[in-house]
């Protein structure tokens, strides 16, 4: 029986300032991405994030990304590579201690927003993150987005990873995502949405816009969870999946 | 032989800007506070000071405060316990975590400025503290002001632990600091200070104005380095010690 | 005929993330005191509350606070008082500029948070902030707790000022605001609510739980916006006072 | 009798950390570009170093940058073109406030760091900047990078403006300056930085590694002083000018 796991950022809260309904999530997910105090959370949202994953037996990540608040982590920024990487460092450890003193413990990485988009570009960039964030965590497992520079960067370092695709967005010819700005970029059909995934996963590939298959490692699923729709799109794409009889489950990684 | 440690708060630089002679105290003292990303500090201070405390054979401590970079953790805030706490985890995780990808580990705990200061004087407080750290970090080696509501937290807590003097400081007949703003509350003299330590470690003892004689726990003192005054009180202290056959060594931290 | 005014706080969202319906409330209030960037608020959010507040006719305040964002200038802090009358001069002339950058200007100044209950308690606080606040935007009108503190230092000053109560809150016989821990601290009817401020403005003076008239200089009265209910007590309130013929409209400030 | 300005980047302490000599300087120069709380700075030293330069009689500048105090407004960054007009607005804002409260004024404008790299290459993004600041405060002379991107900004909007080279960098053949990475890039001999200004001054010119001439608005003259020899090339200069008959004065700006 095919499995796939459901993944959803989460702990975006920061101070009086809520996001998000994590709670509700995390009744649907298997791997959650905690944001580390970088580009959202604090060490509050952290803990109580981490503790209702932990209840919940969601596995936790840990989600560094540009240490901008007020940017949300969304400004590409110029850091200096050494000091990037001390960052991720930073907030992975963070993560992992934290999720120690909950009795629990960090599973995986995922990186966030704009960190995120340049990592899946560059190569070298992502493996630098990679190799930063393991220096802290030899076992995590690397969430990567499929087909793009990530997964490259997974590959040559050899380490444990999982491939991503996204629930509500439609795939260019080479497996990159269409522009929001144009239509049919973003999925708002709830059932629409689940009906593609089931078949991806089945197909264990990417399913293109122009109607490619691209095969790729399709391990779990990006969710979100920011508006009430999209807690909807998520309890549907997870439905969809359980009745086309594919399992939900955390991912174990794989190398190679 | 008796031994003692020689600490120092550092790692308090913060992106550009510059703080502390490091490299300095590094070849003097044993036992290193190093800032967490709280009070100062960042990604890249924590790790090129611990990578220099690791090559110089000195102890690394986590040094958490109030998360007030502005302040520098030295105003008092009546930030809520539980939240409090959280950023303790938070900034000890980080340290663990930051030492372990440098393949070295945090030995201890020191709390920084106002935050010390009021949990000097509130074992509660004080307590409550020590457990968020030691939720993360079991092992951690606690440093107290000696004879403070410090100490009364560690022995009530049962963990380890090593008491600290100043080696700059006046104390008051109940052992407290005499105020700053009092004649002779800050030692200037290097000789002076040297030789005060020399006495306090073979009385194990408290020296106080009066002439009183406090037992205390004297494993660790703390120099400061700040200044080029300062670096070199440091160096006088040590040689001092050195020269009446104190051993100059990390405490192994104690219970009880 | 009697006339009120009607403020409330907002523009304290920051960066990704939201707080209350300011749009909703400046179509019910007459007075918005907008956060500066210091407890709450950025650039953005300063100049689109700014924007909308002048387009609805409603008079703008600055309305700083402590500069600790994480806490929302909750937490009690001891800032150096020099350091804190230039925080509050930072903020308030951040808001000037802004408001000056959208064609309007800044007519009042309320403090935030836990400032504005240290104000209250301390003349002389209250009296080196308004100071402060007045040496960069001298036309200020300050807003005070009626009764409190906070008004004697608007009194010694001698600068222009209009006295506030609240529509949520029970009174203590000695005009301070019964403790939120009590029963009937805060009042979640908004027809009682309404009632309250209707008896109040019409009396002059404060009413308390033990059936006191305590005369006050009421020109304002704080409403919140930050839960619907919130916002329905808002318009009930000016529902309310508008029905027994009192004139809302923005205060104009008096001296003594 | 030729004159020209000279001015230097000062007021980037922050909080405990202290950065450059501004003291030093403020006897040197004609005009002072003070940071704005955005890439250093805070209201402490904001008010002191303005105050500082008021006492000495130079021209007071706002020098905002990225918000980024951690990266020093150093790192580029893509952040919104209106929210990077706000937060100009709002740096400004807070410059233009602070000086009243001082009994002074701002009178100049000066983007720092990555903002004035990239505004020197865009002069969109450079007239964005400068109409945003000039929205707060419309008398403000804008310093402008002789030659660059920025220059064209100020000569399309028809404001105020001085042109500035720089006292220790060499020029390419293009008016760019030549990069650090490459010998002869800055310079570092007192005597030499001070003729070459000599000459330029007097040849209204940018005079290039090549030996060419390119003529350019050479109103002002950009000193370092974060270091002891910066100080005392920022020495060198101001005498060898004032030796070959230049008067050092404050710029009046010009239009066109």
């Amino acid at each position: 029986m095919p499995t796939v796991d459901l993944n959803a950022d989460m702990g975006e809260s920061f101070g009086p300032w809520k996001m998000g309904d994590d709670a509700a999530l995390l009744q649907i997910i298997s791997s959650a991405n905690i944001a580390c105090g970088g580009h959202a959370g604090d060490a509050d949202v952290m803990s109580a994030t981490m503790a209702l994953a932990r209840d919940n037996g969601v596995g936790i990540g840990a989600h560094p990304g540009f240490m901008d608040l007020a940017g949300f982590g969304r400004n590409r920024m110029s850091v200096p590579r050494g000091t990037l990487q001390n960052q991720v460092r930073y907030q992975v450890a963070a993560s992992v201690g934290m999720a120690r003193s909950l009795g629990t413990s960090v599973r995986h990485l995922k990186l966030h927003g704009a960190l995120a988009n340049m990592a899946s570009e560059d190569e070298i960039l992502a493996r630098d993150l990679y190799e930063a964030a393991l220096s802290v965590a030899p076992d995590l497992i690397v969430m990567v987005l499929a087909a793009t520079a990530q997964q490259d960067a997974v590959q040559s370092l050899g380490c444990k990873w999982a491939g991503e695709i996204f629930a509500d967005r439609a795939y260019n010819e080479d497996a990159t995502l269409v522009d929001r700005s144009k239509p049919g970029a973003v999925i708002h059909d709830a059932a629409l949405a689940g009906e593609r995934m089931v078949k991806m996963v089945k197909a264990g590939a990417i399913l293109t816009e122009g109607g490619q298959t691209i095969p790729a490692a399709i391990d779990t699923i990006c969710l979100h969870g920011d508006t009430p729709e999209a807690v909807d799109i998520a309890r549907a794409v997870k439905s969809s999946l359980q009745e086309a009889g594919i399992a939900l489950k955390c991912f174990e990684g794989h190398t190679g």
